[in-house]
């Protein structure tokens, strides 16, 4: 097989599932009625909108750890590893879901999010009832399937020793990951000061820790790998996932709408601390565009006019250096030949960095 | 011991468990900064305000089925049970976060609700970036309990194989609370029809399940009882928990505020539809109540009105009615004398009847 042909496979076997899951959930809901039902379809509609980063690094990762000498025996079968892979794609729908009620978003991927669908689906309640409607379902399917999640974890065909170690690790992901969001709230809500250190540590703990140091932790641990391997991946991961999310905060102040998705400049509208507007406030320009920040009802051109006013005092360039510097530091990482890191690890690794240097969405 | 002493010793188990739970959580907390942990501790000092119910049911009659000599062995220790015990307050807690986070209440117990007391402690901020820092915390820290919840029953000291029977019966419990939740929403927000039938059907998916048969099927599995006995506490549990919800939606509207602790008249402001609702809605009386139910901005005065005119009307008498019925059909369940229950379990249940029946909050 080809790698291309291992990677669609990888994909498929990923995506199915996760369909399977939804199925059986969703004839779990038939005895409750129409409503529950649908609201189970409409989310089974939506969760496989996205590219699976996570799963897909997941057993990437484990598979290029397989390869290594020095690994102990795989203590998880194939099966094991796409169901807990399965879990991490599901856990980050989870996270959108609940991100999406706080940010008040109703498009996701271009498209309505559950929120817009949910509302959409029942206009005839009237505007104020059809929201409360559709904001109640994604809240409601969030908890719904962060219990799911854990059911995956705590279900999972392994010994109750690597089942303990990962529900731990998951413990730890949702615990940062969400003191991550309620940072990134904090800021916007004006809670705690908006400097670039804090937003940092945000951006981390919001989307790195979840996004790449967890599926590679938990590669490292279905594979066996020694705990050395484990950190020296989430090392890397922590730095890949800094680079990611400032391109999301970049893409959606200077991206095409079309590439990445979202509501165009709806970063600007909710006033999200981004470092690009940490570093706008200490420029002169910020005078010119703090009126406008934050303004829920700002115009596609009040936006691009902000969008022009960061480029031309610099904050463009700077989230870029920092972008830069971080992939940078993977690629130390990456290539530091004292890590306990086999060859096809490291591939794995500066393929996925490649592949975040040159995105556009 | 006196019987009092005993349960006054439980009662101090039970708090004195989810308390190291959330001190375990506040030290965790620590390096995420001081909002974070100033979420943790707010929620603390609001988790332990109630009656402790659900668990104290759960260890009763844990208690009073290893008392049967049919019974087999214990399958868990005294540690696991109050450990599971406290789990399931938790999971009381994080519904009604979320509740309240949908019903869009700031009150909860006569007192502020996290919602209201993390907007107060804010208020710096202005009222909308407060209510929606308050809101967000009520949000986050629902699925963090969720979390939690699922990790102390995915980690209960028990063999696999009872845990494995929790964790269905956990997830069987959550999918079914959700469904209630999500058909209160759904009446509410005129998405289905609010004919008695339903709004009962909801009553029991959205309280009794979690609030009586939850606790009461728990204690089964962990002294070991028959399915047979685990069937017939789960039948009576349906029954005390629809009359205790039906309580509940009386109390909102003909109770006294300070004995119930909920804001007055909520239930009227919010629109719920409850069965004396529905009741009232088949009535002439109807037509006088519907210009002001659902209004948000209902005044106390306004809420006394609607109240008398639902009392005039029978609505009163139908709900107690409909109370007493369930109460009657719990206490045959518990009398009969064909059911596999030990003496100690009719007791204990007959107790829990009693107290029900004479409830004023």
């Amino acid at each position: 097989m080809t790698a291309t042909l291992v990677r669609e496979d990888l994909h498929a076997q990923i995506e199915s599932r996760v369909r399977s899951v939804f199925d059986d959930r969703i004839a779990r809901a038939a005895p409750y009625g129409d409503e529950y039902v649908g609201l189970w379809r409409a989310s089974a509609e939506q969760v496989l909108g996205g590219k699976l980063l996570r799963p897909r690094l997941l057993v990437a990762m484990h598979d290029a750890l397989l390869d290594q000498d020095t690994a102990d025996e795989a203590s998880a079968t194939r099966d094991a590893v796409v169901e807990i892979a399965a879990a991490v794609e599901i856990l980050h729908y989870a996270f959108l879901l609940h991100d999406d009620v706080i940010d008040g978003d109703a498009q996701r991927r271009g498209k309505p999010n559950l929120i817009g669908a949910l509302r959409d689906a029942r206009s005839d309640l009237g505007t104020t009832s059809a929201q409360h409607w559709a904001v109640t379902g994604a809240i409601l399917m969030g908890d719904l399937l962060l219990s799911v999640v854990h059911q995956m974890f705590a279900r999972a065909e392994l010994d109750h020793a690597t089942r303990l170690r990962l529900l731990d690790l998951l413990d730890h992901t949702i615990t940062e990951t969400v003191a991550g969001e309620h940072a990134d709230v904090a800021l916007s809500d004006g809670a705690i000061a908006p400097d670039l250190k804090t937003i940092l540590t945000m951006t981390a703990h919001k989307t790195a820790t979840y996004t790449f140091e967890f599926p590679l932790r938990v590669a490292a641990m279905l594979a066996g790998a020694a705990p050395l391997t484990e950190d020296a991946l989430a090392a890397i991961g922590q730095h890949l996932g800094v680079a990611f999310q400032l391109q999301d905060d970049a893409l959606s102040v200077f991206g095409d709408a079309g590439e990445h998705g979202k509501e165009p400049y709806a970063d600007l509208r909710e006033g999200k601390e981004t470092v690009l507007i940490a570093y706008a406030r200490l420029t002169s320009a910020w005078s010119s565009i703090e009126p406008r920040f934050g303004d829920s009802s700002l115009s596609a051109d009040d936006g691009a006019l902000i969008s022009d006013q960061l480029r031309q005092c610099g904050a463009d360039s700077f989230v870029q250096h920092l972008i830069d510097e971080q992939l940078a530091a993977a690629r130390t990482g990456i290539s530091d030949e004292t890590a306990p890191l086999p060859a096809a690890a490291r591939e794995t690794l500066m393929a996925l960095l490649d592949r975040i240097q040159g995105r556009l969405s």
